[in-house]
């Protein structure tokens, strides 16, 4: 596939976007380099090529970076189109998966990494948020196989690396999942068996690992 | 042009992310029915329309609700395609109109509106955080025409209902973006020469009158 060989990517192995790339690139089967960033101390390459930012994960290809991980999974999908695309090709579904992708990005993370900031009442509000959210993208699932139906698309890219967050997100705020969005617990198993995602998730035990070192930086303990 | 019929537009007048949305209607030529939403007694078709955020504008088509305004764009221009297109066909330069369009999503109405929320010292640090904006935003469009070159596009739309705030960044944070940003000043106005923009954007004093109410509400006074 022409180009593969001038594809770096900038990125960190606990990172959630940068996860999102790594299975997008796997999907579309694009060989690359990997470059593990450490984030105290970030590399030359990284605040060049992502000066706005100066953040995880760039995509560097043929020398040119492209940085935000939803603008880089469609940069992915149009670059490699490949068999499999990320989006549908009509107007409508695609504007759906669109909106579904940035409610997750808006939402998600932010909400999920307060979950293990913040203690007290503040949690318990964090905590109604979160099961709120997850809620929410079990309705919109339904009984699909993926958000976009029969096909792993971007917003199962876009969710799918907050699975390993799922254990974080029972052993700081007792949100049990599997109890509160069965569909979406399912899903999550479902993606996992996509090689493309077992072989980018970390296990969960290591994120718990690494949210404990994070709620120590943060002074949360 | 087929399906305008059934084009209608939930928005606000002052919103400017329902400006955007009127510009990018007017640049295709697409004619819709235009629904003025009172944010106090939001009507039950919105409701309906955007259950999750509840929030214009929604542009309905064909009776199907699409959300948020940067996703709205990009759905109109992939069904109007017509002889403007929003993004450019090339797909690193289309990241990179994503990625601008993303920042302006991202910094400029938060930061904005923090200017005329806050008082003291923490006015102080928004002031600055805006023009670090500002001048992000003029370096990036350098001495083009407009953000994607000689074409109108998904930045300029994103971006050019701010000019009618520039006034209320004058007056409630002393930032003359003439003075800061001459280049983006000179782009705004060849904006307002267009007359999608011109017949959107509302009169930076009728702005400034709506910001005076909204602080009254929010109790800044």
């Amino acid at each position: 596939m022409a180009g593969e060989k001038g594809v770096k990517l900038l990125d960190f192995w606990a990172s959630p976007f940068g996860q999102r790339v790594r299975i997008a690139l796997a999907e579309k089967g694009v060989e690359y380099d990997y470059h593990e960033e450490e984030l105290a101390a970030k590399s030359e390459l990284l605040l060049k090529s992502n000066p706005v930012y100066k953040k995880i994960p760039v995509l560097i290809h043929d020398g040119r970076p492209v940085c935000e991980s939803l603008i880089i999974i469609q940069y992915i999908d149009e670059v490699w189109p490949g068999k499999n695309t990320f989006v549908p090709s009509d107007p409508y579904s695609r504007a759906q998966a669109r909106f579904w992708a940035d409610y997750i990005e808006k939402k998600v993370y932010v909400t999920g990494s307060k979950l293990w900031k913040l203690k007290g009442e503040e949690q318990e509000e964090c905590k109604k948020e979160l099961v709120e959210i997850i809620k929410t993208l079990e309705r919109e699932l339904g009984s699909k196989k993926y958000f976009g139906g029969e096909s792993f698309g971007l917003v199962d890219i876009t969710l799918v690396p907050f699975a390993s967050w799922f254990y974080v997100y029972e052993a700081f705020g007792g949100i049990s999942v599997e109890r509160e969005a069965p569909k979406l617990a399912a899903w999550a198993k479902g993606c996992k068996e996509r090689e493309s995602v077992a072989k980018t998730l970390p296990d969960p035990e290591k994120v718990y690992e690494h949210v404990i070192s994070l709620r120590k930086r943060y002074g949360v303990e």
